[in-house]
């Protein structure tokens, strides 16, 4: 019988486990924003050495995974299983990241969500009784995601207001069924939500109704009030999808202003131009495993809502005209193991 | 603590879930193959009345998932947690299926292992105490996967003997903490191997070593010696990975020709010339749900190592010279709930 839900689609962990490794890796632009003391390393090359952007991403997990395994100091053969995924066909630069690992792997594919994702899941191993330590990477690389999606770098093509700005990162977690936190107390793992909208240049009020979905759910189904939390964080709304959640609660007659947040428009500074915020896989991921777990652990914040966002479709569903799908799966980070 | 592992990477269930419903859905191919009497639903329109190939892959794996539940006499709403995934550019097929679903979902990349990762992760669920009723789906087709990966149809290009044909057919699995069986007992998650094939039409050579190393792993963490299972099935190793996994296993000086079969050689006749055999995700998911599945409820078979194989890869990452990745997760089902 499942002992470990409550209400209608969240989890408590019964052995939270802990986080006991956790490292980004970024890029040039990302750097040079208002998080660049907080990343482990910036790669000022965007090709990080590699002969196309595609082996790019993949250098780049492969050494956020290795920074958060020295900072966890285990080595990769202690690692039990792994989860992971990417916003490129195939999730290529996951597959190819953990080639050499040795890792028993799941490819996962949440979009931007998969840092939640994976959390989720690797978390489940642990508090299943299954494993006890495994880990969650993924990543993003602006190049590699225009080419895909969009154009061709050297197109210059004019990017509208509403658009976000494919962040160059990737971030890795390392979970241990022993350790001192911060841990991991909630799971809830997110429904698709179909708001009807067409455009991918506006991909935030795409996701937004996925994430004030599964909000709202957590919110509703453990009885926490969202003041519990010091920060609540979506993955990459952006500008659109932030300010849409503020209006949802505020409907709802909760004001979430003073402590919601979204790591999309957390990582860049206005005046880089972004337009909306930064979106992908390795915005979350990079914000998560740099600023917010270093302000866990330095007493910033003490319980953090983690909600990264997804929005699951391809140019090939734009194009057939179907509407953009969102999804969003949140975690409950805390300092305390009871949450 | 880990409870549940044994040896390097398998898992024993200790509540196994039991399998309450499964169906297939499969395409015109299929329906006129060996297996056409186990299907639940052959489509003699390969465009399943939708305007194109992705949207009738959709239709496709609604209708699977609509069929398994129907079988086991539940709602969807009842249906705690699904996972699923697909071959296309972010697995849209999965996405779009499940939009109006309204269940937590879990998306996978796995390629054509996403059958036994998917039972794998929603067992664990189960076993683990987060959910009583979870789900399991996948699907491929030919005619999207062919435009995605290859050529458009019409462009007529000669296939070489390695090459395999993508299935067109979807599985859905309902697992239930309760139930009569049959029974996932046994899960042995797989790890990324790299055999160095480069070869995109010889996809039997490139996964057949990562099958080989978690049959390898499952038996040596078992204890279980081959004859333990009355079937050992991989899922689209074709007719050149077939032999090469009785080769390596002969090498070890164990003979596995009297119980292992491969999905894709399975699912067609010699005479439909599919070259070297039946390939995708849909291939190992719709043998399972209707030819072994149903095999194991009538009493031909009592206890079957499933293992899904999958070649994660992309068109880009073969343009640019990189090898292809296999990789295999394997699930004992057996009538018994003790194993």
């Amino acid at each position: 019988m499942s002992t470990k839900r409550i209400g209608r689609q969240t989890v408590v962990l019964q052995n939270p486990p802990s986080i006991i490794g956790h490292a980004c890796v970024v890029g040039k632009k990302e750097g040079e924003g208002p998080l660049s003391d907080s990343f482990d390393h910036i790669n000022e090359d965007s090709y990080f050495g590699e002969a196309t952007w595609e082996k790019a991403e993949v250098a780049m997990q492969k050494h956020a995974l290795s920074l958060a395994l020295n900072k966890a100091s285990i080595p990769p053969s202690k690692v039990e299983y792994s989860f992971g995924g990417d916003l490129l066909n195939q999730c290529i630069s996951s597959a190819y990241a953990m080639r050499d690992s040795n890792i028993p792997f799941f490819g996962l594919f949440g979009a931007c969500s998969t840092m939640s994702e994976s959390l989720i899941l690797a978390s489940m191993l642990i508090d299943g009784g299954f494993a006890d330590i495994s880990a969650a990477v993924t990543s993003s690389h602006f190049c590699s995601a225009e080419r895909q999606f969009r154009f061709p770098l050297e197109y210059g093509g004019q990017r509208p207001p509403t658009s976000q700005w494919t962040v160059t990162g990737s971030g890795a977690v390392i979970l241990s069924s022993s350790g001192t936190g911060p841990y991991i107390t909630h799971l809830t793992p997110g429904k698709i939500v179909d708001a009807g909208i067409k455009d991918a240049n506006n991909m935030g009020a795409a996701m937004a109704p996925a994430a004030y979905d599964t909000l709202k759910t957590h919110f509703d189904d453990t009885g926490f009030p969202p003041t519990y939390y010091d920060l609540i964080v979506t993955g990459d709304l952006g500008s659109v999808g932030h300010s849409i959640i503020l209006d949802f609660f505020k409907s709802d007659g909760i004001d979430l202003s003073a402590i919601y947040q979204d790591c999309g428009l957390m990582i860049y500074s206005v005046d880089q131009d972004v337009h909306a915020g930064g979106s992908g896989c390795g915005c979350s991921a990079a914000v998560l495993t740099g600023h917010i777990l270093n302000g866990m652990r330095s007493g910033r914040w003490k319980r953090v809502l983690f909600a990264a966002t997804g929005a699951l479709m391809s140019p090939t569903s734009t194009m057939q005209g179907e509407s953009i799908l969102g999804i969003c799966h949140a975690v409950t980070i805390s300092i305390e193991k009871g949450g």
